[in-house]
């Protein structure tokens, strides 16, 4: 509190009732729903537009004073938390949606707007904006996280989707990192650093999206094997193959078990794929055919179908829900998500070898993973009061990320760094680790921004 | 000369005779095909390694000496020229295919490789690498300046392609940009920095790529149309509907002509589209119906197919000699090739102002494009002996970056910025070029990568 004494008045001034110094409001912006221990900030402001986010970090800026920025708190690697204090930058209420350019099957919004409110918008368009980690995250969020989900396998993950971004810099410069052209050679791609930088070197405030036809067919259905190496086998045959499946998710049967129990569904408990194809009639009829003779070489069960919306709609959701089935699981336990992404052809054996860890350490930890990109989370169920469990599950992270890494894969597929993965960077980027750190100086000198992320603050 | 008598022993004892101090040889490496009046590089050295290239950078730093980086020396807005002088690192010579791992759809290269080199390599994998710039330019290259060409419309560009790139940065570090995992949320996406910026902030010595599979089927034609509005409306309305088309290439009238000629074809000298289909038998057929009735809508002639491979390669050879083509209509001017790139829902209203601007000029200037995403290119023929004329293209050039910016695009669809479109970059970022700039300080503090492109010395 203390180091805002400086600013107080001025941000009052700014926002009235729209800053909050209140103790509840403050720690619910700083944690977030994991196991990783939030820190509150000093003060949260509910922004309403570019301008204001601009004066907000220009007043910190003068007084040194930390900013974070906060969307909608679905973040999974302790994000949002403010170990140094500061002014946590609340942006759900810029909530504009500024222009659908259908035309050009793109649109510009405020970071606030949630990817379900984008999407009710376009309903009438024939358009839809894919991207979908799951939560109803805001777009600003998901482009500084660099969200992905279920759907990235056909349609690319924010790094493909965010065509350019407006954001605040560290000294309150407001810039747009591109313009809409479908493409451009002109100087350094500010959107692809700034989509993915966590709020560490600019706050975004706008994104343009990219925006797809609602395909003319969709059809989704379950397919359960025998075992978790067919299940993976004709994951990766069908990625090789180049079926341009729309999802294919991987749930192993400990996670279809808390499906059932969740969600009230009766699947086999076994190894179980959930699909969806996208494309015409024909496309749409085609892709699965190809799909059900690869699942039949490896023992996978007939393909189930559900072409009606709703039956599509329960699966998926049941899927969706995946993450609370789990924690069902152990009621008062916390989740611990992994989120290791590697090569497809390294899957099965990262794959193999990590439920041959889990197994020898005795966890209940069922595994859901976004498998035609060679993505998946373990969710370790642990008890925060049990030291021996904590340090265990620790190990077994340890231990999980760097087998990832040494198949030429990532920590973070998608949840990204946060507090959370910042010491598995050393090991994944080597001497690149410098470059970034080299970036995150030139771009915020005073180290303001979301410190503590990414980047380890200087200690000298 | 001068400031390489500090090093000349040492990089003579690294290279050998693979260091020319020859003039010929220099002023080759320092002078691309264009307009653009290239300065030789003070010596030229012929790189076999990244460990080679590093110790070259690393001495080069040391005693602030310029380093430039040299592929194929096919790009156009003169990135390979040498102004300050310094030491150009050819990196033909590192030409291996380190790498194809056909069941991830991606390799791994060397910066010297070739597009056609690496096809080649490809041709019984049944695997293939689309990005295409006409030219056989070198990957390393092509990465470096964000390349793209006739089939980005459906394969993306180098931005979407490259999966990561090892990179001397400027004090001689050796970094590897990502992993190869198709997806990552681990800190700051320096593959996508890197991609695109010239060699001004590290010098890109191995790239890994995305493959694609041959498609099943490939169907090509031309479809010639009464007026460019129609050609133009065909293009937008083709692009609306995602049919997605593998290539549809634009030629106006001027252009048809001077094909014909070159490449002794007899085509109706009316605006013309290129198209190129890629999918299954059944898919092909249906885009390409679909198609059809777009340009009956727009006056579009009978599309005429071309699905034997030679017909095909005729056609396609006489799209990729556009450029020689149009030079040849006015022997001993100099070709002047411009780039604009905007979004697709005003490209038709930039292509007339366009057109109409030519005609005021009385400029000799055919005009082809990548029109499926917005990006054309105006053929100048400019007398480098006529003050008056280059000084009118000056006015012209001007007018069309700006015309295209202020329609929310881009000055440089594909060819990068080099020295020739650094003067729009004020105009088209705005105070995103200082967040460039400062970038290119933190990463090459003492300007010795490529300096005076992209972004302008510090003159202070």
């Amino acid at each position: 509190m203390a180091q805002l004494s400086g600013i107080i008045n001025e941000l009052q001034a700014l926002l009235g009732k729209r800053l909050s110094l209140n103790k509840s409001i403050r720690e619910q912006h700083g944690q977030d729903l994991t196991w990783h221990r939030g820190a509150a900030p000093d003060a949260v402001a509910f922004a309403r537009s570019t301008q204001e986010v601009a004066q907000i970090v220009g007043l910190c800026a003068a007084h040194d004073i930390p900013v974070i920025a906060y969307g909608m708190g679905t973040s999974l690697e302790g994000h949002i938390s403010a170990p140094f204090g500061g002014v946590c930058i609340d942006l759900s209420g810029m909530n504009t949606i500024l222009q659908v350019n259908a035309g050009d099957l793109d649109c510009t919004v405020e970071a606030g707007v949630t990817r379900n409110q984008l999407n009710e918008h376009l309903r009438d368009t024939g358009l839809f904006f894919p991207t979908d980690p799951g939560a109803d995250a805001s777009l600003g969020g998901m482009a500084a996280t660099r969200a992905s989900g279920t759907n990235a396998v056909r349609y690319g993950t924010m790094r493909e989707n965010v065509i350019n971004v407006t954001a605040v810099m560290a000294d309150g410069t407001v810039i747009r990192s591109a313009r809409r052209a479908k493409k451009s050679a002109a100087g350094y791609d500010l959107t692809k650093l700034l989509v993915g930088s966590e709020g560490t070197l600019g706050i975004i405030t706008e994104v343009t999206l990219r925006l797809y036809g609602i395909p003319e067919a969709i059809s989704a259905g379950l397919c359960a094997f025998e075992s978790m190496e067919g299940a993976c086998d004709a994951v990766i045959l069908t990625i090789q193959s180049g079926i341009p499946v729309a999802r294919i998710e991987l749930l192993d049967e400990l996670q279809v078990r808390a499906v059932n129990a969740y969600s009230k569904l009766s699947l086999a408990e076994r190894p179980t794929l959930f699909l969806e194809f996208h494309g015409s009639e024909a496309s749409v009829k085609e892709q699965s055919q190809r799909f059900a003779e690869i699942a039949a070489e490896f023992d996978g069960s007939e393909f189930e179908w559900a072409t009606k919306t709703e039956e599509r709609t329960r699966l998926w959701s049941a899927r969706h829900n995946a993450y609370y089935a789990a924690l069902a699981l152990a009621p008062g336990k916390k989740g611990l998500s992994t989120d290791v992404c590697v090569p497809i052809s390294r899957f099965a054996e990262c794959m193999a070898r990590t439920r041959e860890d889990i197994a020898n350490c005795g966890f209940t930890a069922p595994i859901v993973g976004h498998v035609g990109d060679g993505n998946f989370h373990v969710l370790l169920l642990v008890d925060m009061d049990n030291e021996a469990e904590i340090e265990a599950s620790k190990a077994f992270l340890d231990r999980l990320a760097r087998r990832a890494i040494a198949m030429d894969g990532t920590c973070t597929g998608e949840h990204g760094v946060g507090t959370g993965k910042m010491k598995y960077l050393p090991y994944e980027h080597g001497p690149a680790l410098q470059v970034m750190r080299q970036i995150k100086k030139a771009l915020d000198p005073k180290g303001i921004l979301n410190p503590g992320k990414i980047i380890a603050p200087e200690t000298d």
